[in-house]
């Protein structure tokens, strides 16, 4: 017995009744299953009418109500929800019914579940969704994993209620074996992370530096985002920044409480970047950043530290600055994308998931929280050198950052004698220039790590490792 | 039945082997046991005139040997062979007898075992030892952990087999329960990564910026090492930038190949600061710069970069600069111990160890590798205040950042325009610039993520949660 749904949402908190009306509102009937019951009412009673909803009250119902292969979405809290969901649905299933986690899991969780399920002949498919609860209603930037077998009979449904990119192509595309999906969207959420420090970063230049209000920042970052900076965050900053707090007349910016809060994807990011050995020095710059701000009793107890206080500028110069600070942002933009699409690299490297690079910069153009017009030329790249090394290979690119750096060392420069902390900046600019050294001091460590623990090193003029007699005669032994 | 032999050491690699022998030398009797006999017989013949030496050939015969309470130091490779030998060994052991685990294991990997072998009146002690094959054998930094009982047992053995600080006291004390001494252990080598990529930004800065030669480099090394920066690894820093290669006739650090290496406790400290939400961004950039060099085709495809080549001084110039490097390094040096202690702090409370920092730094003042003159001041600074919120609140060290701070930021502008890639320099100014702030770009970042996410903001005038209305007509509204 099979019913008429062609696809099941489980959750029904805000992202996954949003994702079932978006479904509804694309032509598809969807089955609707919640914990608790009244969310279930509630939804068909709000938006019924915005397309076919079949309410369950039990497991049973929900899953008799779908049509096989059936696909059933989890929108539950990512870790023991899930498998809590798996293992309650999961015996009520048949060979080549498809279960979507929709939440944001740990790839390595994922990678276990799909491994379960497959055992049984479900396909598992873990599903990155950015855009947030309107991203989720009216197209989100979608990263499925899971089998080939299972983007069959999911993708078109997937394309449907995508967000589609200015030039029509839907935002979603399947990203690689189990648990690559998930993965993918981790590194997305840590690229939003080290795009909003930069973001912020700028803001404190222009603020303390360029001596701007926030509402003339608001209007530099709207003339930025007509330009290669165009984007969904630079954007909303505008918006931000130029609201003003109805309670007391002041900028909203200067009435919120400067301590920012984190989820945990932009954390894993760097976790995992650590493990497959990829520097991005930008994305924990920015996650520090938060930390840093969030720690209250460590900043009351540093307020007595001494500092400069930085120079304000004059009108002429304040304007150059501002043009300065845009440079400098793209070119620490680019390299906060070059060290996130490394990641991604690394990780379809070591599980082999043969992930296409230039796909994923194309399907977060629309629906996700770092949508840009800069993620073209991301994919122009990749699609010219599928095997580009890295994004500073790419010959656009490094043109880009030799003319824009100039300003960018003069910003950070600045920052650092006015004494304004641009961390992710300078974490950026270290990084294009240790890459570009003609020899790095890691040489010295080497020397210092064979001398204490005789870790050896090797040579540049010949093949072998070495290690020197530092405690006897310092004579070199081949090892 | 019990034996002979107040100590057992299992695993008897060099590092195994060499703390045999200190306990032997200092008038213990050791039992000794490895899984290959011949390793075993080997040291008896070649080491056998240091002490008392029991060798034995089989798990039994190997607990046989031993006084009650028995006392066996496991000196394997950390992961599982570490588990192996406890299973093997554990069913021959009895209520009171005490397992010391003195390998580089995850301290979770010690809570855990610890557990396990608690429920068997087993004592279990994850202990950290630090000073690499040498200080096995002449006296290394002992972080024990584990109960109080088992200290009571093993503390006076290992007062006698450590180092020694330069007042007598012996480099060892009980550091907390169960994951403890690894813990501390794996910060320690956190701080050490820190600690020597800051001395090769000083180095590279010194010969690419002021253009000394690696001779002249160790001089200057040398001249720091009789200040304030008197240290172990300031010490062989100047030995191995002194070395001349035999072979070529070059500076060693010449020859050798710019590729760091590394182990894993770097990683995992910050991996672990992570889920502790403590911000370590000097410890970050230095096991991140220890990959960049390793990447090598990422940076054969980056040579291609262009970049400024920094000025090279006169010789006067030079030798202000070298001053100017000595301060920032001190700078950047008390804020990356800042770090560290902080994420020591946070563990313990985490864990509920109530670690004393101030012995902390007391007990790395000889041995280890990090072993510096500076510690002494940590130690005073915890002394005089052990709930001192950071390092940077103590009074002595705020000043004298005060007094480096303008040389430190001119040699952090000065790489920054002059293309020398110092990201510890860097990270740990942003982190102190980020500290003393007093507002910072964080009240943006909630700002945005309230616009794309609903994830609500405090305000700084009254209590609550708030979210701003931003896709209808802007008002707040409390959450």
């Amino acid at each position: 017995m099979s019913g008429t749904a062609q696809i099941g949402v489980t959750g029904l908190a805000v992202m996954g009744r949003n994702l079932a009306r978006n479904f509804a509102r694309n032509g598809y009937t969807v089955a609707l299953h919640n914990r608790t019951v009244a969310r279930t009412r509630e939804l068909v009673e709000e938006f019924g009418d915005e397309g076919d909803f079949i309410a369950t009250e039990s497991a049973q119902d929900f899953v008799a109500a779908l049509e096989r292969p059936r696909r059933l979405v989890v929108m539950v809290k990512a870790g023991e929800a899930t498998d809590a969901v798996i293992a309650e649905f999961a015996p009520l299933l048949e060979t080549g019914d498809v279960i979507i986690d929709g939440g944001n899991a740990h790839f390595e969780d994922t990678r276990r579940r799909e491994r379960e399920l497959r055992e049984q002949g479900i396909h598992f498919v873990g599903t990155g969704i950015s855009g947030g609860e309107e991203g989720a209603l009216e197209g989100p930037s979608i990263m499925p994993g899971g089998s080939e077998e299972s983007y069959d009979s999911l993708g078109p449904m997937l394309e449907k209620i995508s967000a589609k990119a200015k030039d029509g192509a839907p935002c979603v595309t399947h990203i690689g074996p189990d648990g690559a999906g998930h993965f993918v969207k981790m590194t997305h959420n840590g690229i939003e992370y080290a795009d909003m420090q930069l973001i912020g970063e700028a803001y404190q230049l222009l603020r303390d530096v360029a001596g701007y209000s926030p509402a003339q920042i608001a209007d530099i970052f709207r003339t930025w985002n007509t330009g290669r900076l165009d984007s969904y965050l630079i954007e909303i900053t505008a918006e931000v920044l130029s609201h003003v707090d109805a309670s007391t007349g002041e900028p909203f910016v200067d009435v919120v409480l400067d301590q920012a809060e984190q989820k945990g994807t932009g954390r894993w990011t760097v976790q995992i970047a650590l493990d497959l050995g990829v520097p991005v020095s930008a994305i924990a710059e920015a996650v520090f950043a938060r930390s840093v701000s969030g720690h209250a009793d460590l900043r009351d107890a540093s307020r007595h530290l001494t500092g400069p206080t930085a120079r304000r500028l004059g009108a002429d110069e304040a304007a150059a600055f501002a043009d300065q600070v845009e440079q400098a942002l793209y070119a620490s933009k680019i390299v906060a994308y070059t060290q996130g699409f490394h990641e991604i690299a690394a990780g379809s490297e070591r599980y082999d998931w043969n992930i296409d690079l230039g796909e994923v910069a194309s399907i977060w153009r629309g629906g996700c929280i770092i949508r840009a017009a800069f993620l073209d030329r991301i994919t122009s790249a990749y699609e010219a050198r599928p095997r580009l090394p890295s994004l500073l290979a790419d010959k656009s690119f490094a043109e880009e950052i030799a003319a824009a750096q100039g300003d960018w060392r003069t910003v950070i420069a600045t920052a650092v004698t006015g004494g304004v902390p641009t961390p992710a900046f300078a974490a950026t600019l270290a990084y294009y220039d240790s890459l570009r050294a003609e020899r790095l001091p890691a040489a010295l460590t080497q020397g210092q790590r064979d001398y204490f623990g005789a870790h050896t090193y090797h040579r540049t003029d010949r093949e072998g490792t070495f290690h020197t007699l530092w405690g006897g005669d310092r004579t070199e032994v081949k090892s």
